[in-house]
């Protein structure tokens, strides 16, 4: 067989359905070699699922899911398409091997696909190569003129790298088990393969733990997970793929730990749990032993709560006041030749990790706990980049990266996309120091995510990410992955998640109203100020306790309308827009004008909108500027220089952030405005 | 205090917001008694609840429940709004008893709610009372100009019937528990509180039984629910004030029953479960002890595991075929004097009412069981109607009322909405007698329901229903139904209900596309055929192996876009439409016309769409027709003779069903052209 590495020539793979238009593969993360043939296999009630030599239970559970999964997608009936003998099935699926114990980091994920009128085969190293290879059955399935198909294929698959994780902060917001569940289930679909569960923080302790149940109890505003909910959690993410990695981050991060146990920390107490956001003076006490007899019972406990080999411990973030407000320990600094925090801090982490070993595990902490007294199995997690990464790598240390990948910075998709863990100084590794670099993992920290709009904030998002790590490095094609995005997005729907259908309601309480077509034109057009601007440009500081009820908290992190809306005008500005293009634009134009008026109907109904009006009114005059643009780039005509300036200076206003939200449309308008003038934007003012 | 029955006034109840425009009370099912007062009570972040008095378990639980859904109303944190003192609190909550051990039929559900701008007061007689009127405090929330708030007022507000129900057939197609329990949710929202679950029929067996395996082994498919379910449902409906009745049907729609034990039935067996729908011939044998013996142990078994008091025995639909057949029973009959069938079922239900008084209830089935040797406990629930329901009155047997309400039939909430227990026949009982009248229940009978779509069978038409059973006889507004409607139908999907949320991933799933926007726009304005037709009018048989994956499946029971465009027609027949309405009709009609040209693009890839193009023809042109009557009345202009009749010939024909769909604004349509030519269009053709 020939295998042709489709995606990397094409930039999308298209192929042909029986009825005359071709259709796109909308596959997410892409496969690393496809190879379209003729024909379609159809996927009726008869639809039957056969497993090929020894029933793995892993497997069979597998074959469960992804048949619920297809009479869902598929609208069918539960007594409908059946597991069957492989003999007389339509899918044949075939594991090499049993299952692990307990999932291992490096397992083989890789599988072959083959599909054609008759039927199809899956062939997996590993039960887990069966589920991604299911996945990617499942995401092949279309509505055609003669049933539900997919089409005739073949697909070799296997992932770039094995660490592909999803961090999700519980401790600054609790989320719920069914929303972290419902999460797992949109990571199985796009072959994210670990959980990075941030289970502790200054805000929140969130495990019961038996051994010190003041932890919860006095940690948590009763907001945790019990024993059983963990041990819950971890077998639905099994029977997804993924591994379960918990973190509980120390010596910094754990105000929370102190309420119920004071004695673990290095100022005099007593402490509550934290409200505000930020870095904090608490931090446990390094040089005390019981600090260490406390960490060897927990962490034995926590060890034996989760199966898997990796055990985060944080270590991020520690500003040392506590410390150096302590006499007895600066003595022991001075006694131990400790000339800084990190000093002391390294001290801890060695400490931690012979604990950590002793429990039969392998500890992971975030860059700031590298020293290179550290035995070398340890894991390094970078949010400082791929530099600090590579660094880690030389000194022979493994790595993943999360600096790029922080969803809470809500960035577009094609920014996290850009960002490869095998770039810059990562780039020029010997292949050996390559291996060390185990992948990478999204981070959802949660400030500002309620169960009501966490997925937004992951989701559709995570999805790019999850490519740029399974997928082949030289797949960076932005317009293909936006494509295949907005399909996998609709999907991820389908699992339950809740990044679409969150947003009317959030827009009608907002509202007040049923009627949010108003607010929905301009909610649709802005975005949440970016990296850590939304702290920084507070009236009122923001807590655990505030509200996220406002525009940001509805507002997508990436406007799909801003989006398209610059590809129209880049095509307009480049001479190569079509007549229905230049009249979208026209007609967007039109409404964004209009929108002002519109909302000021609303607006005297709600306090939740008094702060977009300065938003909108700037919203209604780009727009006005942008139709006067468009209108003399129509009529080839040089407008006044004048207006040109004026537009600049309004367009120069309308981007700085309002209400704590961007105009994702002005930047687009200046360019139509540069275009028309022929003058450049003079650079924005502060 | 001067008590006003607003709504028997207005119609529809207004309100002063502190800003300009009033704002309706979005309240359903309507008090007995409002009074709004000036003024409003600001709900935000530091919000409490107290309760006065004695701590009653489900007094608390209910206020948390309160709680959890004004914080995800509000879009505040879990953190914010808390239970504290009465001294203290914004709301103070009072019930004058405790609750009872189990929920009981004619517990005092009334309550009283006085809200101003310093607090609230909610007075109740029973727990139950209070989650009524929390309910209604919940629909009182707005968002105004100055925060969340409910208006001053002060409410009175008690049921008129003490039994108003909702039954979900699981038989026919299984129901999983979060989908019931989101159902339940629904339930609590509009003051429902009988959940009547109907467990058994033909097609499946849905509960566990420990005394004899084999009914859920062998007769549900791996569809059923344990006992720790049950009883997990049961609480769960328990804390929401709603009583779970269970109905085995027997001794016919019994034939799950026999698979795992064909000794209770007449025929000879062997029996498999039931695929397809309608009236079958097995049936439980009434001459053989051992029946009784098993029905004994069975009922003692379930008597333990449903505390309420009633439990529903079916009793419906036995044709007599199989003990035409046997021998054995027909010589039974004979040596009992036992002329009919009706007198064997007779005979068999006073041996199985005696089984059900035995194990501590009162049994309960539907019209056929009505003999009047039975004893005067029992309960007729009514298929039959309100005459039938008077005769058993008269009688001096109890009954609820279920013809009319039979969600299933596909009509529009004003027909339900339109039928009330105590009229026709029963408006003529004396007082007495109509206290035996206990209420009604909406039925949602199975055949063509999924998890998928079953939440918009039922919501929001039970509103409706839930208002015609608690709300003043009085109260029988359509218009105002139909606009508080809207509004509950918003506030279901923040429960989580998707009557809504799951029209359109139904419709990307026919259509193969995201671009589902021809598809919607035809969807939205037809409805399923009504009544039985479905059945009578299948191209191929349907089973429960059937997908529920076509148009018809989506289409919502009654579209909203016909019935505002028969409003926007009525007004332009009348000369009272205005220049806006006048234009949405024109702007309704092009987009129907035109909607065929933009489906067709969709058809060549949609095996699901084959079958609606005839009727997406009809409505291309009935919309043609619309806008030439349009333009006539426009014009004040007769049409030619021979236009109109050409037209009503079309719309004739438009207006029969296609693929089992009806086209809701053909009738609107004929209206139009019957104005603009002054004739009349002639009886439909057959």
């Amino acid at each position: 067989m020939q295998t042709i590495f489709v995606i990397l020539m094409l930039g999308s793979v298209l192929m042909s359905s029986s009825a005359a238009e071709p259709r796109q593969l909308n596959l997410m993360p892409m496969p690393s070699s496809v190879q379209t043939k003729t024909g379609q296999l159809v996927i009726d009630t008869s639809f039957t699922v056969g497993i090929d030599g020894r029933t793995d239970a892993l497997v069979q559970r597998s074959v469960g899911l992804f048949l619920d999964d297809l009479r869902r997608q598929t609208g069918m009936a539960p007594l409908d398409m059946k597991l069957t003998d492989a003999g007389q099935a339509k899918l044949v699926v075939h594991s090499q091997h049993e299952n692990k114990r307990v999932q291992e980091l490096g397992e083989d994920e890789s599988y072959s696909l083959e599909i054609n009128s008759a039927g199809a085969k899956l062939d997996a190293a590993t039960p887990l190569g069966v589920m991604r290879g299911l996945q990617t059955f499942l995401q092949l399935v279309q509505t055609t003129a003669d049933g539900f198909a997919t089409p005739a294929i073949a697909i070799q698959d296997n992932p770039r790298f094995p660490w592909r994780g999803l961090m999700i902060d519980v401790g600054r917001h609790f989320i719920p088990l069914d929303v972290l569940k419902r999460n797992l289930d949109g990571m199985a679909a796009v072959k994210l393969n670990v959980f990075h569960w941030h289970l502790s923080d200054n805000q929140g302790f969130r495990v019961e733990s038996k051994k010190f149940p003041k932890l919860q109890e006095m940690g948590s505003d009763d907001l945790y997970y019990t024993q059983d909910e963990v041990r819950e959690l971890i077998a639905y993410a099994r029977e997804r793929g993924i591994r379960v990695v918990p973190e509980f981050d120390m010596p910094g991060h754990s105000t929370a730990w102190f309420v119920g146990y004071p004695e673990l920390a290095s100022g005099p107490g007593p402490y509550e749990i934290e409200r505000k956001w930020g870095v904090f003076d608490p931090a446990m006490d390094p040089t005390e032993e019981r600090t260490y007899k406390f960490l060897d019972a927990f962490i034995g406990e926590m060890a034996a709560l989760f199966p898997d080999q990796y055990f985060h411990i944080g270590g991020d973030e520690v500003n040392g006041k506590e410390w150096a407000a302590n006499p007895k320990i600066q003595a022991f600094m001075r006694a131990h030749g400790f000339k800084t925090n990190q000093d002391l801090q390294a001290y801890f982490n060695t400490r931690v990790q012979k604990i950590v070993a002793k429990h039969g595990k392998t500890m992971v902490g975030w860059d700031e706990i590298l020293r290179p007294d550290l035995p070398k199995d340890i894991v390094v997690q970078s949010w400082r980049g791929q530099d600090s990464l590579a660094a880690a790598a030389k000194l022979g240390y493994r790595g993943i990266l999360s600096y790029g990948y922080y969803l809470d910075l809500m960035w577009p998709a094609s920014r996290h996309y850009a960002v490869d863990p095998m770039s810059d100084a990562a780039a020029n590794l010997t292949a050996e120091e390559k291996k060390q670099i185990l992948g990478g993992e999204a981070c959802m920290w949660s400030e500002y995510v309620s169960p009501e709009n966490i997925d937004s904030r992951i989701w559709p998002r995570a999805a790019a990410i999850a490519e740029r790590l399974w997928s082949p490095q030289g797949m960076t094609d932005a317009n293909s992955m936006y494509e295949r995005l907005q399909q996998i997005s609709r999907w991820l729907d389908g699992l339950g998640l809740t990044h679409n259908s969150s947003y009317e309601p959030m827009l009608r309480r907002i509202a007040g109203s049923d009627d949010i077509s108003a607010l929905r034109t301009f909610t649709d057009v802005v975005e949440p100020v970016k990296d850590y601007t939304r702290e920084e440009s507070a009236v009122v500081e923001a807590t655990s306790l505030s509200p996220l009820n406002r525009v940001i908290d509805a507002a997508r992190p990436e406007s799909e309308t801003a989006r398209h809306f610059a590809d129209l005008v880049n095509a307009i500005v480049a001479g190569t827009a079509d007549a229905g293009a230049k009249q979208e634009v026209r007609t967007l134009l039109t409404a964004w004008r209009d929108d002002q008026n519109n909302l000021q109907a609303l607006e005297d109904h709600s306090f939740l909108l008094k702060e977009i009006v300065p938003l909108s009114q700037d919203l209604s005059a780009v727009a006005t500027t942008g139709l006067q643009a468009v209108d003399y780039i129509d009529r080839a005509e040089r407008p006044p220089n004048a207006w040109a300036e004026q537009q600049f200076v309004l367009l120069d206003q309308a981007q700085k952030p309002k209400a704590q939200l961007l105009l994702m449309v002005a930047p687009s308008v200046q360019k139509l405005v540069e275009a028309s003038s022929g003058q450049k934007a003079p650079p924005p003012q502060k």
